[in-house]
């Protein structure tokens, strides 16, 4: 039971390790101090929600590869990771929460006693489970280390997935699936929010016969009639008109791998305006999907759509799409292309996006999304859900 | 339906802003940036899943009061709270996830338009949602500010609950059972482990018959056999065998209010360790619950629970518990107070508290936990779930 939570074998960690150690070394970071859950997992396979105390893995040009985290969760350090024990390194409870003690103030005593006050350390500064504080700390802490910012550097490491991470890939867009089949079966006008979404969890964690449902980064959204311009509100225990068109942002997830997809669904006979949209939306997912190739850019895909949707008439405002993979709460984005007209981030094969053309307009919106892998022939669907504005009559 | 996403009085949020600007003068603080999405909701009732990209309300002693985010999230800002249109400020989406610009540039802007760019201004530092990055991107843009630490001021202000508050609580209390109804009603051995988080996360959201059930802060934590020496991991797809012991840790939810409570299962008939461990706990519960009076640190309650875990021949190197209320992810704790011989807060009518004695040991783990309100009679638990080792045969 225990052996079974190693996700990948010891050489896809140890490649890992290495493209890391490479990235480092062209960029003069002598260590770097790894705090994104995500990045730790990809690591190293320690997966535990445990994100919520500080803890790092950190990694050095030498052979430096060490999980840091709090005394209670070594134990799952041993469960999940292939590091031996000196390579599990806790802190004590009382540094857990406290405004006397900080857990980067332990850690920089680890790095002293390693010799590794002197050097070039790499920081994630935008990432959420690095705060100010653990930043400042470190800096009174080590005084004769430098500093840099390294924000992005693991998650870039992560953008062209494995031949196993392709297949959780390809097994939470089989759950994505499984999850809208219930949606169809169960939604009818009158449905309180929170039953919708009850079911919505159930299937997402059940998944398929073969593979088990994980827990998303973002819990399922969902946008009720003019709620829907607002594209982050959850539910509440409201129940869903007849005549509603309804957007959803459901994901889902095997191992920790992520297949977004977003649909809208509309209860009853559909206006118009929404029958003109779905036309317009996939129309625009069409001619977008055969540009996810390798050698575009990201910038290149995002012309196509956006020059499209304008002369339909439209502006949106913000990016199109992201990349997707390995992730944790809040976000299941990996944080470092986007597809905007000003990204010239280069496509290559394997590559995994989030393709989201959704429409948030004054009164409404409407959302029809897909999850891709970046092919010599244009994107390929992580997922096969009906590609269309769901009616429920 | 959008009037009803308004879960507390007008008045109630104009002494919370009250509560907090009398807490700011007192420590000389002109001006808040609030970054935790607790403390944003708590404040203004801003809920929304948009916490994956920088969001704040900042709150000065002067009027200042404003919600500052991504423009796609203004809506959901109009939708949920009584700010007016020119106290909600959004950032153009091409600072959001860029390597260029920081969100946090954008308010030193705005900052600096008001005129709020001299005064002193407290930061949430170790904040999830306060990154490194955005910390110093304010020190940068704002030379003539002078910046402190003000990580848990608001949280402070949030310890004692309102009646309105412990009505959510208590809500969430209730369906806390609802789950556990149904943990016991489809758990057996054989059971996968994802199929029975699939039911607690269908309980957990459908609620009780007049109250939905929220999202909790934490996903539902389960450790089969020697897996729950490891507090925090998560599911994957395998069976629970007979014979097992199995750590539950869930919330109910409503409104964001949670109400944590933990039970430990046993799938057959369970061996006398199990037995012994559960007398010892109960017992330790039962002393433990009427420490929670007003007056009492705690300190005291902590003492009171390690001295008699001492006598048993136990030693637990973890804090028995932290205060709870309004939360979001990755952690319900509200992050001031912590029950640790060390910790000399005085107790208040109102407080609410996860009471959390669960015991981890080398090959094994057991829970039983309690949500309480602080009474003049000591603990009020906010759920009824039977509070025993739950045998599963």
């Amino acid at each position: 039971m225990i052996e079974n939570r190693r996700r990948f074998s010891k050489q896809e960690y140890n490649e890992r390790a290495l493209k890391t150690r490479k990235a480092m070394f062209d960029k003069g970071i002598e260590l770097l101090i790894v705090t994104d859950p995500s990045n730790i997992n990809w690591l190293t396979g320690y997966d535990a929600w445990s994100f919520y105390v500080h803890q790092c893995v950190v990694i050095g040009t030498d052979n430096t590869l060490f999980w840091f985290g709090r005394v209670i969760d070594a134990a799952g350090a041993t469960m999940t990771t292939d590091l031996c024990a000196e390579n599990i390194i806790e802190y004590p409870d009382n540094y857990v929460q406290s405004e006397q003690e900080h857990p980067m103030n332990y850690l920089a005593k680890i790095l002293t006693d390693k010799g590794l006050n002197k050097c070039k350390i790499g920081l994630e500064k935008d990432n959420y489970y690095f705060s100010a504080r653990a930043a400042e700390s470190l800096y009174h802490d080590l005084p004769n280390a430098k500093f840099v910012d390294a924000n992005s550097l693991v998650n870039w490491q992560r953008a062209v997935k494995s031949n196993q991470e392709l297949i959780y890939m390809q097994r939470a867009g089989e759950i994505v699936e499984k999850i809208y089949e219930r949606v169809i079966n169960v939604a009818h006008p009158g449905i309180r929010k929170n039953e919708l979404i009850a079911e919505i969890l159930h299937a997402g964690a059940l998944g398929t016969a073969e593979h088990f449902g994980d827990y998303p980064a973002i819990v399922p959204l969902m946008g009720v009639g003019e709620e829907s311009t607002a594209c982050h509100l959850t539910w509440d225990g409201n129940t869903i008109p007849d005549n509603s068109g309804i957007c959803m942002e459901l994901a889902g997830v095997h191992a920790r791998y992520h297949s977004p997809c977003s649909r809208t669904l509309y209860f009853g006979q559909p206006t118009q305006k929404y029958l003109d949209m779905e036309k317009m939306v996939l129309e625009s997912i069409n001619i977008t999907l055969e540009m996810f190739r390798p050698g575009m850019t990201c910038g290149e895909v995002a012309d196509v759509f956006f020059d499209f949707l304008k002369k339909q008439g439209f502006d949106k405002a913000n990016r199109v799409g992201y990349p997707i993979g390995l992730s944790y709460p809040p976000d299941w984005g990996e944080r470092t292309m986007s597809l905007r007209r000003s990204d010239t981030t280069v496509l290559e094969e394997g590559m995994c996006f989030h393709f989201m053309p959704g429409i948030w307009l004054d009164k409404w919106g409407f959302e029809i999304t897909e999850s891709v892998i970046v092919t010599p022939d244009g994107a390929k669907c992580l997922s096969n859900v009906p590609r269309k504005l769901l009616v429920i009559e």
